[in-house]
């Protein structure tokens, strides 16, 4: 076996070497590249479905917001005020699940950067939710508007994130000032789809207001299309928040998209079991959805799961491991049976942007695209199971995220392919450096690596022997220094900072608990 | 959005604790759990089938050794003596293709370890034909007998390393000896399917007769079944040189197995496109199996691939790549085209143990997972495009192997999985840590990592803060520690001790060039 690959000698393309590289290629809009996947049967999710549907019948779940039981009340769910306890019948179910669209447009300061969100589409959002931030610089520290600002222009340079997320949230702003911040960032950092936390009514109307200033929409043209999206985690098992349900209902009213998301680990707020955990997860989903649709039907919503599993010796959740792989591809195939675009998760419960974070990170993506997930959250930057948002490994991740988009794009082989010419052209045991065919398709042939180093070991030795997130570090320093503000980004800001100033001094909007 | 991860906190299970994990996966013997992917249409693949047997017809290889030039002459193949071409006719190819076995028995020292080499089967063999080898102890070195014989072990203690592999070669063995001592080590510190190198037919008879003498073989019992593999590679473009051709001849009369892997880097020994790096892989992958098959019809021979791209700046050969994953689900589609099952590759061209690696290493399995490719080699351990073989890179692929090895059991979900009594069991917002559905299930129903480290940030760090490889130094040296020698180890090595030593005295068998 001679498969030792000592780089052949290259020759005659050094005058070429200094121009930019002529590859482009479009990492916008993605759609799935594979066939999705099952682990499941046809009757275990059939199964699965019908159990959830008598959870919800028979079980119920606690809804700690009162008009949220009145909500479903009034659908037809019976409510029990005193243990807060709705049970809802399966035709109020199908019903939710006719008039839950199937594909929602997720529009952006930049329309380039609007997003269709339906069965096929592939969204990659970032790691986010992180209290804290870490970079070989800087350190572990909790997040700080900085590092949120920061993060939003990393997420604004590369295409393959197509949709902001909150990595790490601002905590040196007070709580009930916060959003104020988060909506500014985003609107004037980004042009991509926004995300609104839902802490109550009175951030999340804020945070409509904020968009329309910016935008310069009407209550009714932003009514009508969708500006932003939240995630709605439920408090597994059975049990819906009041800052939750009251975001479900909001944004429903408001035309903005819910995503419904219980957070199942198996073993922990869920069953030990795979098809267990689907049987909660599924339930609470279809609850939440539900819940958007007795609000406002037609109210754009998104089928959601992140489940995984905890460690059993230690309690602490694990992402990327076999049964995180196999509650994406099963939840896909659930979201399938209800007939509705969904999202999922990587994730990594490494502490170190190292080869097991690289390697949950990876497990997660590829689980994800076996399972056809709509929206792919938490796919660069996400260390210790969230609770830290990493630069370096979020610079490692995308490298992941670009390769795939790669891979999205169509191979539309012609005849010109095949290359006749040049392998008749080529001696044997030659080369074809130097043949016209490779000539003219050098420089657009293949994936330029983002951090990966592919020179010989005497070369990156000689360079200081830089592992990846060594390397990574100049990498986010250099997208940094180079940073440049969307377009209308200061008009954006300008319209915004009236609303803001005045709200500011009126004491803001405090999360409602 | 709350999908952060704090461990919920445990209780009640400690006594439990110290008990060993009841779960056990039987990772001997895996099927893919992916249904076959494309990236070619149906008319690309019979457009490159097409053009490769074209190539064969028109252009023809050159092959440097007589005795092939004479076999394929007598197979009806034009043959021209002076520039040492043969030009193959596709009806030579044809019925080289329906001799050729679709199902392939290879045997082992242990019965238990014997694979069924045909579609669907998934093989994992680790990073192979490596001069050097590193780890955190000794750092980078030539290979040597010491570190051959310890990757033998690391090898054997996996179930999930299904084929051993000449990972770093004894380069302190004189070229002329060193196979009595792969053999010795390969036949004595492991029971699994072997490898031998084809440099020439000196070698490769001592190394059937040691496998003959070590397993008690008459001559017939080891030509009618596989007890050893080669891999072939072409020199491409179009060229089979002489150990390459007297490999294939030797081992199809001996009945045993051939890996027929063209290794075509688009853009240096092939075509700059994945389609015309194809047609060159195509063709040579069917020149070596014809030749196998007019050496001895029937002969068990491997049809295979291994091709990525080299990157255009500096030439080096790029791994995990765009490239690389469709490559290698192209090449699935063309060895389902002729109905062979087939070789495939993962690697990295990583000069460290770190995310660039590990990112690498997954892309080329998951894409051999979407390309269901027969045989992974370079699974675990690759470095540097195969330049070193790292201990500590090796432990942490081996965490990948494991978790796809998982997801290759069939869920088979039945009632009970559906965990109704504990969904019902638990309050709403509670957990399912104490019921008895999951009591009854904990220690046996998640995977147990390997090398990932699921502690939160301040045990980790203080603990030391390990990245992933510090923490695979311990694993390796655990592993090595507590070998232990496969049953009848000893026999076969006393077996082969006169046989060694005899042909070490008459000046053993030096390579053929």
């Amino acid at each position: 076996m001679t498969e030792q690959t000592d780089p052949p000698r290259r020759r005659g393309r050094a005058e070429r070497k200094a121009a930019a590289p002529a590859r482009i290629v479009n990492y916008r809009h993605l759609r799935h590249p594979f066939a999705p996947q099952s682990v499941l049967s046809a009757d275990a999710v059939a199964a699965i479905h019908e159990m959830a549907l008598k959870l919800l019948e028979d079980l119920g779940l606690k809804v700690l917001l009162p008009e949220a039981r009145q909500i479903y009340a009034a659908g037809g769910a019976r409510v029990d005020e005193a243990t807060e306890m709705v049970r809802i019948g399966r035709d109020i179910v199908a019903g939710a699940l006719t008039s839950a669209p199937a594909s929602i447009r997720l529009n952006a300061a930049n329309p380039d950067r609007a997003l269709s969100y339906e069965d096929g589409a592939l969204i990659f959002s970032p790691g986010s939710g992180c209290p804290n931030a870490t970079d070989r610089i800087r350190g572990r520290r909790p997040g700080s508007l900085e590092t949120y600002e920061e993060v939003l222009k990393l997420h604004q340079s590369f295409d393959v994130i197509h949709k902001v997320g909150p990595s790490a949230e601002p905590q040196d702003i007070p709580a009930h000032l916060r959003h104020y911040a988060m909506m500014r960032g985003q609107l004037t950092l980004t042009d991509k789809p926004l995300f609104i936390y839902a802490r109550g009514r009175g951030q999340v109307e804020d945070s409509f207001a904020l968009i329309r200033l910016a935008m310069g929409l009407s209550e009714e043209e932003f009514r009508n299309q969708v500006w932003s999206t939240t995630v709605i985690n439920t408090n597994s098992p059975r049990q819906i928040d009041k800052p939750m349900a009251q975001g479900i209902i909001d944004f429903a009213r408001h035309g903005q998209m819910s995503i419904i998301t219980p957070f199942c680990l198996a073993g922990a707020m869920a069953p030990v079991t795979v098809e267990g955990a689907l049987v909660l997860q599924h339930a609470e989903c279809l609850a939440g959805i539900t819940l958007a649709q007795l609000a406002r039907p037609g109210a754009p919503v998104s089928y959601g799961g992140f489940s995984s599993n905890v460690d059993m010796k230690s309690g602490a959740p694990a992402f990327g491991t076999p049964t995180h792989i196999r509650m994406a591809i099963a939840t896909g195939q659930l979201a399938r049976h209800v007939g509705l675009p969904w999202r999922s998760a990587a994730g990594s419960a490494s502490n170190a942007a190292d080869m097991q974070g690289a390697g949950e990170n990876h497990m997660g993506l590829w689980a994800n695209l076996m399972a056809n997930a709509t929206l792919v959250v938490h796919s660069a930057g996400w260390l210790e199971g969230g609770l830290t948002f990493g630069y370096e490994k979020f610079i490692n991740d995308v490298e992941a995220l670009q390769i795939i988009a790669e891979i999205c794009q169509p191979l539309g082989s012609t005849p010109d392919d095949l290359a006749w010419e040049a392998l008749a052209d080529v001696a044997p045991g030659g080369h074809f450096f130097a043949t016209p065919h490779t000539m003219e398709r050098f420089d657009r042939a293949f994936y330029a690596p983002l951090v990966a180093d592919l020179t010989n070991h005497g070369t990156w030795a000689a360079a200081g022997a830089k592992a990846a997130d060594e390397r990574a570090t100049a990498i986010w320093q250099r997208v940094l220094a180079e940073y440049v503000p969307p377009p209308s980004s200061q008009e954006r800001a300008d319209r915004m900072a009236r609303f803001i100033a005045d709200r500011t001094a009126e004491g803001g909007a405090p999360p409602l608990d």
